[in-house]
């Protein structure tokens, strides 16, 4: 999928929304534990009642490689899941890996070739042999984090050098070993500030912006600052949309917040005349 | 294990190696192949031929998520025969994992309760929310990335902020989030030159050293430059010593490769007088 095609899913379900499969088992209702696989009876139903407000799916690897096996085994059949009843969605590795270039290679091998996610989310400390192996998939994404949407984003990231933060060398260049059909960018949502800054450097680069709702970004400030003449941007919600409600009707709850934040966003796009 | 402990170990073993388990199922001997299980048997070969030079073991998780379910099964077994036949040994999880505060808090459970690895490598970028929950397990270890052994190291590491440079900065800050008990860090052998710079920031602390050998890291001048009057350094080595033989013979070969750089150890560590 390039920008375009990813430009054709935004317009066509009037949405730039991303839902963050970040499954907790202690979270899950309690009916759902009399199933073998609570986990992926959670995300199925999450996923079923979610699907038409959004363009993308991330699950945050963290939340399954805690359980072991039975973690993996649960992120592959959600995967698999997607794939088979909802084909075009955008699906996420959020594992924000890297390493030396011959062992990067093994995890591009294990997000982008052996579980085919589109895209996995990378840390960029490590530099550019760290982040290439993960590029020469074709039709698949790199998600680099910039900057990044918690407190500790402070610590490092701005560490300035004659006027450029880090975030912002890490932008200017990273986006020469990709393009703008293989390359995007976590900035969080609670930085909505610094989009302007962000959007100079990378213009037309699609932004992966985690951190609305629990994390406290504004989605409204996000649009403004941060759309481009293709939308440029996946809005991530995670805890604010599948732990809305904990009872039996837990899914049609997540729907009808995923409708609102859909509905929030179709404005945006109409106001700009994307759609 | 506190850095005491970890010293006495190195006295005992006269030694400050880490045999890196970076096991590639296409490397490994053709007659382990007949096993359910190839990479968990040349693991336990290479573990016994070389676990009397060795302080440490480091699994780099990469080569074995990339299995799927097979992979976690070998690094539990592996992890496992360890804990069961070499009790006293350092076991590091070299993950570099790291995000957000609730997200490190379940890869910390992965890796140092559920695991019960006794340290895990973590990559900064994130700043302190995205390390401290690893730091609040009693007896483990953050081995926190700070000048990586990689060519793209130059990229970023060196980002320099009124002289001082990023790997600087994050020995600076986040030694206040840890002590010299839980906390050590990650300087390549191939940046030997900039050990004497390190040590002025954090003279007390371990630093895990990988990049000699396959890398071209100098095992002399790493000793010479971090030394310090408890060893301070665990010297990685993985490929140069795992993959030094292909033939029924590999654990042997294996054995002799790790026994010339205990060798090499031993007599560093003797002109410290340190044993």
């Amino acid at each position: 999928m390039d920008h375009l095609q990813l430009f054709g899913k935004i317009v066509a379900k009037r949405s730039f929304l991303c839902v963050g499969l970040d499954t907790e088992v202690e979270k899950i209702p309690s009916f759902l534990m009399k199933y073998k696989d609570p986990v992926y009876e959670f995300n199925k139903r999450i996923i079923d009642a979610t699907h038409q407000y959004a363009v993308a799916y991330k699950p945050n690897i963290a939340f399954y490689e805690c359980y072991g096996i039975k973690g993996w085994i649960s992120l592959e059949s959600t995967l698999k899941y997607i794939r088979k009843k909802y084909p075009g969605i955008f699906v996420i590795a959020d594992a924000k890996r890297s390493d030396i270039g011959n062992t990067s290679k093994m995890y591009a091998r294990t997000f982008l070739e052996n579980m085919a996610f589109d895209a996995v989310t990378v840390a960029p400390y490590m530099g550019e042999d760290s982040v290439t192996p993960f590029l020469s998939y074709k039709n698949k994404w790199v998600i680099l984090l910039a900057l990044t949407s918690n407190k500790g984003a402070d610590d490092f990231q701005y560490h300035n050098e004659d006027g450029i933060k880090l975030f912002e060398r890490v932008l200017s260049v990273s986006k020469k070993w990709g393009s703008v059909d293989n390359l995007m960018y976590v900035v969080g949502a609670t930085r909505a500030d610094m989009l302007k800054e962000i959007r100079k450097i990378v213009p037309d680069h699609f932004l992966l912006v985690p951190g609305i709702g629990a994390q406290g970004g504004n989605l409204e400030e996000v649009a403004r600052y941060g759309m481009n003449s293709k939308c440029g941007l996946l809005v991530n919600s995670s805890r604010e949309i599948i732990f809305a409600d904990d009872s039996r009707k837990f899914d049609k709850i997540a729907g009808e917040k995923a409708g609102e934040i859909q509905q929030e966003m179709e404005q945006y796009l109409a106001e700009r005349s994307l759609i």
